[in-house]
């Protein structure tokens, strides 16, 4: 297992404690809970928080900071965060302005989410739930009914987050979340596998030559399996479906994204964003805002997803305000 | 190839396009020389160049804008920029300050550069040179005569470059960059080798529980081959090696990087860094900025260097101040 490990069994809470102290002045965490929390709480304005397996990064727990999440806790990799972790991220986040629960759709996360809503609720806590679910490869999946929530979820954290930031009520803050889901798609293509540090060993085997149109950033089937493309034409691939399915139009300005799954350096993934802008700009598209970069990775899976946002003027605003989280790729 | 590659002989252009079209505000580019500048260069203040292979983005086009380079070229993956490609890099770059020319410390880079300046000044524009070698690992290597210039040139790119936009002038900037590789050591391990487009291959063969220690970014040999150790142990090795070279001494602040080499995702790059600011606080030292991420990669390769840059206030400040460049992570 080619990594940086120290005992698989602690992976998770040590790259916390790492982010932790790479960010001392902005972030603490409760470790047990294996959660982290911005170190100022404005109890006059709506806390956001979110949770999901580990090997995402930067999501979630590097996404935690002003203009962003106001807490979150990691599961191990690749699975749910328990009920009592979720529970205590919204008791540590709650404001008297109300928590938005951003979850993305995957059942696990769903129910342990689900469970630790009723039992802060029941204490009084003020919340709304929201489920991303913006990849539009497949309609069920291995861990979903419906569809997956992966990449899109940075522009629902990013623009609820300024719209709490700036004041905005809870309803408010849900209705911007609410937006940027119904207008963001993405779709991802991974070339390799990759290893949780506790499984040791590849989550599914792929040939020398293949690649998963569609995959899932836990390494669910996709679409198809078929052999690898020149990047243009992988792009092409992605871009059709993501476009086709909203669908964006002529004279729609989108922000658009090429993640990085983790494996793949940065050159390829302007490769892919070089052939991506071409083919918006036939369509019409005006790319208002462009991310190249890492935003939701599975471990070191090689791969790349690409996510489009039809942009308003309001999320426009919302995009360009100002956050100060671990990752600096804003 | 389990890449996003088309005709690998385009590889960089269209990477160099990718960045173009994703900033097309900040940067304009001339790909017959594989070179990216900034739109607006002010004429009064000491303008920075630097260039080398390929593969190690986001050095060093990606780190091209206010606060940073001027100019850039690429050569193909790992192998140094053509002499013409250096030379329209200073002329396009020159002001009446003059050009602080940026050279890693590989044969390939020098001999390039050393013939530009030559040709550059033999036209009238004023310029000096400056080499970088913050690699600890070995003496002289396969590539170079004496230590090779890694990931610590992020801080000498950053500090001359805050310094020639503050508005010192070239003796001044270039007295910056010889502070900054004056104080800076680095350090890095392989897991895993890396494979460059054009050749289709792994540069070297590296056993499946090995690692290769003090490895170059072009996968150059190291101090040892060893057995693959645990995270703490590998970091350990590496920090010893950097802290013990300047040194760094109880009561320095410091800067510290975990660098990402390509293919190792964030959360074992934060693995490292919980480790390695253990042992800078063990030392006594006081980490006053970090830096986690890929700064200077050698194309997907699994793998991380350390690196640290003693500071005093000057060098802080330098640090500090604003720069906006592809990549954005300062």
């Amino acid at each position: 297992m080619k990594k940086f490990v120290n005992d698989p069994a602690n992976f998770v809470p040590e790259f916390m404690a790492g982010v932790l102290a790479a960010n001392a002045d902005l972030l603490e965490g409760n470790l047990e809970f294996q959660m982290i929390k911005r170190k100022t709480i404005d109890a006059s304005k709506v806390a956001i928080v979110q949770g999901s397996g580990s090997g995402h990064e930067p999501a979630h727990v590097m996404a935690v900071g002003p203009g962003m999440l106001t807490a979150a806790c990691q599961g191990p990799v690749f699975a749910a965060p328990p009920v009592d972790a979720c529970y205590e991220t919204i008791k540590a986040a709650a404001t008297d302005a109300g928590v938005l629960v951003l979850v993305n759709n995957y059942q696990g996360d769903r129910m342990a989410w689900d469970m630790a809503c009723e039992m802060a609720e029941a204490e009084g806590i003020k919340l709304k739930q929201f489920i991303i679910n913006d990849d539009v490869a497949v309609q069920d999946s291995l861990y979903t009914v419906g569809r997956r929530g992966v990449a899109g979820n940075f522009f629902v954290m990013k623009a609820a987050g300024a719209a709490a930031e700036a004041g905005a009520d809870l309803d408010a803050v849900y209705a911007v979340a609410e937006k940027v889901n119904a207008n963001v798609r993405t779709m991802g293509v991974a070339l390799t596998s990759c290893i949780p540090p506790q499984k040791g060993d590849v989550i599914f085997d792929i040939g020398d030559d293949e690649m998963e149109v569609g995959v899932g950033i836990h390494g669910e089937p996709g679409r198809e399996r078929t052999k690898i493309k020149p990047a243009d034409d992988i792009t092409k691939l992605l871009y059709d479906a993501v476009q086709s399915d909203l669908p964006f139009s002529s004279g729609d300005r989108v922000a658009l994204m090429v993640n990085g799954l983790g494996g793949t350096p940065p050159a390829e993934l302007y490769v892919v964003y070089n052939k991506a802008a071409k083919l918006a700009a036939e369509t019409g598209l005006t790319i208002a805002r462009n991310y190249v970069g890492e935003y939701c990775t599975a471990i070191e899976m090689a791969g790349v997803s690409l996510t489009m946002l039809k942009l308003d003027a309001e999320l426009e605003e919302l995009l360009a305000a100002p956050a100060e989280t671990a990752c600096r790729i804003f």
